[in-house]
């Protein structure tokens, strides 16, 4: 199997795996409790907090909130930081699903929601995003880095924005997709609210969590035994945090990951003729979003799926809808969208990996074109 | 050691654990991908589904939500269930903080919220329940059996009140202390969303589900990506969910279950000199809650922790906090409240453990009061 639907999910670290068991098993005491195994358990809680925050670039009195998934996070981070008379809400059209939908709600709930267009290369218009920008805008969520596209935002020049604009608008941004892949400082990137994903680099299903600036006003939008300082109640999930943890500290050097994924993706697309193809993907080389012409790319990839090669139609979120809002932004003609995949890879993929399911997928659209002549 | 603090949270079956691994390392795939090995996945959550609707005696149009923990489930119950123009919402003073606290936000927000008082005996004051109902009720929200004293509230018969005087009323149960323990009929309690937890039950931390009637109205809290019916949307926590299913097949026999801790209450109990000692418990035998007279109670839980025994202040969930409203609202006095503490048992709890334990609470008490005179 080649697996290169790395942008959907992962699986867990081997050694995160040993984590995940020894605190379902052994130290499966919940960390609420008074007694000394319990402490200990609610102590290694802390340590992974501060693997976590160390690996954003966090500083001391800033804070990490566990949550059971990104989507959670986003949904907190937007929720949690809108109140009753809150400015202007902007968002990019580029935003998964959990950031554009909660926004979407927000807008037919009467808030003062609007959205940025994208590039053709799918970065956020920066013009756009400045034009509408004012004193009343209360928050900006603007995605470090597209699932769809690998289109990297670029968060610093947001920041500079933001703060000759609304310096006191609350700035949030989804780092899903760049977490883990590319260099993360939440204090260079002058963001007050970030959100990863266990699940996207090969930590448990089931796990995220939301980086809180120290001062973030936040409310919580789930209530109940006040743990997480009460910004998120419920029993936490000790294994899966413990086993992001170890994920986390797992990573390997960065730099050289995404050296060796870039070999990757330009050893992919060197075995894909051209013709007839457009390419989507000038950000990130752990996306690669490819049109291929007069073709339907679920086609491609049951074709793929056949040859034991795995990849994807689009964020996983969104294959299950209709076109494609952020390709179509991006201006992408419907042909283009009807014929789009998703390659991504990961730091585990191998040169011949990417050699070999460069060679298959061109093979596939060929035959498909041929089969439809 | 001795582990009676079942009801703050169990360690994870061991078959529960290789499926956890199983889906986390081997069949990692993204449920909402398009490609078969995503779609078997798929099709093992539907199954965990119906292994679970079967437990609750649920009917086939009914539906089960998976959320990440048992305070997700009751916060999408009640935040869920509640809209604009919504009638009063009756809930006990004995539910557990996921329930009450979220009781209290909405009070706060001023909606109409009613609190009802317990029985001395830790059930909820039917009397109390039926003066404050009318068709103008739009919601009950009453626990199957009690986190704090095992007191097991009549279902069936709330449901038959709510069915002479508010029978549109969405009827919610928080069952997580009863489920898996005594026997559960979501057709036969009457109920419209039934609320369970993963680590109550030899399943992982991070998983909880509701159980959703048919037709019953429900809002997500929590935007994105669409999955679960659009209720809770976020990457399926899969690993968690086929532990969960595995954790529910491994039971065992119910009522030998019962019989067995039953024994182990007595047993437990019969160690325990009854003078200067409260007992308030009249419900589940798998909760025990004593009240010690002239001492205070996380003292003992911390005496015997020294002695490798391990059982708790109250719930985990409010162990830190001062005072205790369930106990208060029973009538406990402030001595008998300071000086109690919980003993949960379980399935895997022995005899042999169950009377050893007694004898060292006892001896325990003893040597506290010996001291303190």
């Amino acid at each position: 199997m080649i697996y290169l639907d790395n942008s959907a999910t992962t699986p867990l670290d081997s050694e995160a795996s040993k984590e995940l068991i020894n605190y379902s098993c052994l130290n499966f005491f919940n960390p609420s409790a008074i007694y000394g195994k319990a402490l200990d358990v609610k102590k290694d809680i802390e340590s992974a907090k501060q693997t976590i925050a160390k690996s954003l670039g966090a500083s001391f009195n800033d804070n990490i909130i566990f949550t059971a998934s990104a989507t959670e996070a986003n949904n907190m981070a937007i929720m949690g930081a809108y109140r009753k008379n809150f400015g202007k809400m902007l968002f990019t059209m580029g935003e998964h699903p959990s950031v554009y939908n909660v926004a979407l709600n927000l807008k037919n709930l009467g808030v003062c929601v609007e959205f940025i267009n994208l590039q053709p290369n799918g970065e956020v218009d920066y013009n756009d995003l400045e034009s509408k920008m004012s004193e009343n805008v209360s928050f900006i969520s603007v995605m470090l880095c597209s699932n769809e596209t690998g289109a990297i935002n670029d968060l610093k020049r947001i920041y500079e924005l933001k703060s000759k604009y609304c310096p006191n608008a609350i700035f949030h941004s989804d780092g899903v997709q760049g977490y883990g892949k590319i260099k993360v400082n939440v204090d260079y990137f002058g963001v007050d609210l970030f959100t990863i994903s266990g699940h996207k680099i090969f930590g448990p299903k089931g796990i995220g969590a939301l980086y809180v600036k120290d001062k973030t006003k936040l409310n919580p939008i789930i209530y109940g035994g006040g743990q997480e300082y009460a910004l998120r109640s419920g029993t936490e999930n000790v294994a899966s945090i413990m086993a992001l943890k170890k994920a986390v500290e797992n990573f390997g050097n960065l730099n050289e990951n995404y050296s060796h994924v870039q070999q990757c993706f330009n050893a992919f697309l060197d075995n894909i003729d051209k013709n007839n193809v457009k390419i989507n993907s000038f950000g990130s080389p752990y996306v690669l979003s490819l049109s291929f012409l007069g073709v339907n790319g679920e086609t491609l990839v049951h074709m793929m799926e056949s040859k034991n090669v795995y990849i994807s139609r689009g964020s996983a979120c969104s294959s299950k809808k209709a076109g494609n809002r952020i390709l179509e932004n991006m201006g992408l003609t419907p042909e283009e969208i009807l014929g789009s995949v998703r390659i991504s890879f990961s730091k585990n993929t191998t040169l011949e990996e990417a050699i070999s399911a460069g060679n298959i997928l061109n093979n596939c659209y060929k035959e498909l074109k041929e089969k439809l002549k």
